[in-house]
């Protein structure tokens, strides 16, 4: 069969060879919401975006007044996005492994990741050429299952695990002596239970959306553009954000049916962003790159749903010490009202019990070490014996694991009610570089 | 501690022993939504539906005009929902073992289901007490995680597994005599790959919902009554159906990046439905009781992603018969447009190719026999082979497996360019009852 007889807009170049990428160089972008048949209109104003798409992004740009769908976050600016940007409702988190040894090729890698990053955040496809135009016989810039969805907030946000500067001792690309002292692989807490193939990892990206489409698809379009230079290791989809990072977004619930994340750093709350969630640049002799970045704790943890759920009322609040209707401490008032733990009850005990997993975590009793929280539940079906292999995909932003997340979980590890009803399986820790601006690729400042 | 001084809601029976459930005798009910502090006007206004609940779902009752989160399908009906009801956009699907030997078990157990799904679909907790009050030393009679969540357009379709009425020869529950002749488990086709931990059941739950905390707390709530009396066998999710069943929705795309189920049955053609969906009343002397119900064909379809990725757009248009812009068949015209299987290209080869799949499903080929559709794409992480475990998890209603089903998936599995990159992993058919009355409880003819 010919190939071209049956395209009703065949390009030009059909039959040549697929070209190389060309980053940076817009060119007949196609948009994402543009094919739709009916969008015409839409398909103007995307390819008027698309030509200007590296000029978004700057600090002084704000996400649209539009409908959540049609939402957009400037990829570019002095932190990476995905981070302060109010939580989305689905998440595509993915763990790489590096499969090249070259340095300058991890590099063509994130600057490849870079122009897809950009452009996807946008609404646009992943390449230039698109999904459905373009050389016939070369693969699609674009996996395609995107195609007529709406943009949906989506932050692609990369980090670089531990491994990407040193394994078994020695030095990767280079990059040994730059490593910080603060990015080692997380320890053994009590209770751990991990699987290495849900841990660990070289290269991370998050990418969160109100669409579980639209995340995935970010994902996958970045997996195939690694091909050959890193490749997947292990990828969690979640929903329903169990914390909110904007005072514009109440606290949902994790499937312990409680609120969860109330305490969490709001990105309205400058000064503890600042204190708790940025590396400052001079957190670290060799690690003066990740200034403005931050440290992303991944804690995949199974919660013994069935068990959880044969609890009373009781027993349930006492372990978490809140109220479940309202997450109100049970001390008394609201939501985010603050516990009193000294405050006692009838009988000789505090009335947040003194395993309860609120006075564990309180900043109170953590030397003020608070985090900027980003977790979602997750269900991926059943474990074989009739329990659902189901919790919270916990994600923390701080601005060092060492102060901010080590020592609060190893006392939760030893201490807290909660873990009898948790099993933590999986694990990892990223440094998260700062953002960008048009024309660097995300992570520059490492290789500089 | 005592229990009582920090609940500022105590009902007057604290204490006393979980009461047993008094299905259909509404008590007291606290609608999810009521929850929300702020909410007190949808409290009364959900409370007043719930008291009035069981009358809902008439056939004369439509979904409520309003906005996509708060609409509600009736529950009760000529035929269950979640069947024609406009497809929504999340799944959680789930198989189960019945672990009780005793019929009488069984049907308590399906009475507990239809109480607790007519409450949720309408945006109810899954118990009349609630997930926040009632004894407070017992269990809650709902997890607490949809707590603030609209109704989401939940439905909530239940079916029966062949292995329900016989396995190993012998009878289950004096079900034997009743087993429709179609009701047996699927055929090994060429190329499949099932896992049993994600194949077959006794009884099957569907819950659709466009937000998937709502269809999951349905499912883990389902799962909760069952307790002792069945336990999950395998559940899955999915997201961003791949098929519309009404023409008020567009056909959306699988992770193939294809329009899928461009030809599928669609409510508002009754006539098509009736030949094609509902079985009818003479259809099997043994099953007469599944008239007006259908059978749920469900096939857990993994994409060799990155294969797929890698081939040409020719290609991929090849094997499937279409374009992927626009899902046109490659002999011409738009999505809706009937391809002609005899146009011949400049070649000696026919435009859509002998093993093209729009070629081998199409209804011409296949004595007429048309599916509804009501499948999600699916992501469940990686395989730790650097690959997605991702793709398609199909769901058909079908009238008559043997007929509308097993020949086409013959045929595919022998003859389908497209199988090369797809593999079967998990399998189950299932018979769903008709819809029901108040006062009835489903599958109710089956043990009448």
């Amino acid at each position: 069969m010919t190939s071209t007889q049956y395209l009703r807009e065949q390009p030009a170049e059909t039959g040549a060879p697929a070209p190389a990428p060309e980053p940076r160089k817009e060119r007949a972008a196609v948009s994402r919401r543009g094919l739709l048949g009916a969008a015409g209109a839409g398909l103007a104003g995307l390819a008027a975006g698309a030509a200007g798409g590296f000029a978004l992004g700057s600090e002084e740009t704000t996400s649209s007044p539009q409908t959540p769908g049609t939402r957009t976050y400037p990829f570019y600016g002095e932190h990476q996005a995905g981070i302060l940007t109010p939580v989305q409702d689905r998440l595509h988190f993915a763990a790489f492994d590096v499969i090249t040894n070259s340095r300058a090729e991890l590099v063509e890698l994130l600057k490849d990741w870079t122009v897809a990053a950009a452009r996807m955040t946008q609404g646009l496809g992943a390449g230039e050429v698109g999904p459905t135009s373009g050389p016939y016989l070369a693969p699609p810039d674009d996996t395609g299952e995107a195609i007529g969805l709406a943009p949906a907030g989506l932050t692609i946000t990369v980090g670089f695990g531990p491994t990407l500067f040193s394994a078994d001792g020695k030095s990767r690309f280079g990059l040994a002596g730059r490593q910080p002292d603060a990015l080692q692989r997380l320890p053994h807490f009590p209770a751990d239970k991990l699987d290495p193939q849900r841990s660990d990892g070289d290269l991370c990206v998050q990418a969160c959306a109100d669409d579980p489409q639209v995340a995935v698809h970010a994902v996958r379009n970045l997996a195939r553009i690694a091909f050959g230079r890193a490749a997947l290791r292990w990828s969690q989809l979640g929903f329903g954000r169990t914390s909110s990072t904007s005072t514009s977004q109440t606290t949902s619930r994790n499937l312990m049916g409680f609120k969860d994340g109330t305490m969490n750093v709001k990105a309205e709350d400058p000064a503890a962003v600042d204190t708790h969630v940025w590396v400052p640049a001079d957190a670290d002799s060799k690690g003066s790159w990740l200034a403005g970045g931050s440290y992303l704790v991944v804690r995949r943890i199974n919660m013994t749903i069935e068990t959880w759920d044969r609890q009373p009322l009781s027993e349930q609040e006492r372990v978490i010490g809140r109220t479940k209707a309202e997450g109100a401490p049970l001390t008394g008032g609201g939501e985010f009202s603050q516990p009193d733990f000294h405050l006692g009850g009838s009988d000789e005990e505090p009335l947040v019990a003194t395993d309860a997993h609120v006075r564990l975590v309180h900043p109170s009793n953590n030397n003020g070490a608070k985090m900027l929280r980003r977790g979602y539940n997750f269900v991926d079906g059943s474990d074989g014996l009739g329990r659902m292999d189901a919790g919270l995909f916990f994600l923390a932003y701080v601005r060092d694991p060492r102060t901010h997340f080590i020592p609060i979980q190893m006392k939760l590890g030893l201490g807290d009610g909660l873990s009898e009803y948790l099993q933590h399986t999986g694990s990892a820790l990223f440094a998260i570089p700062s953002g960008i601006a048009p024309g660097e690729y995300v992570g520059q400042a490492l290789f500089a």
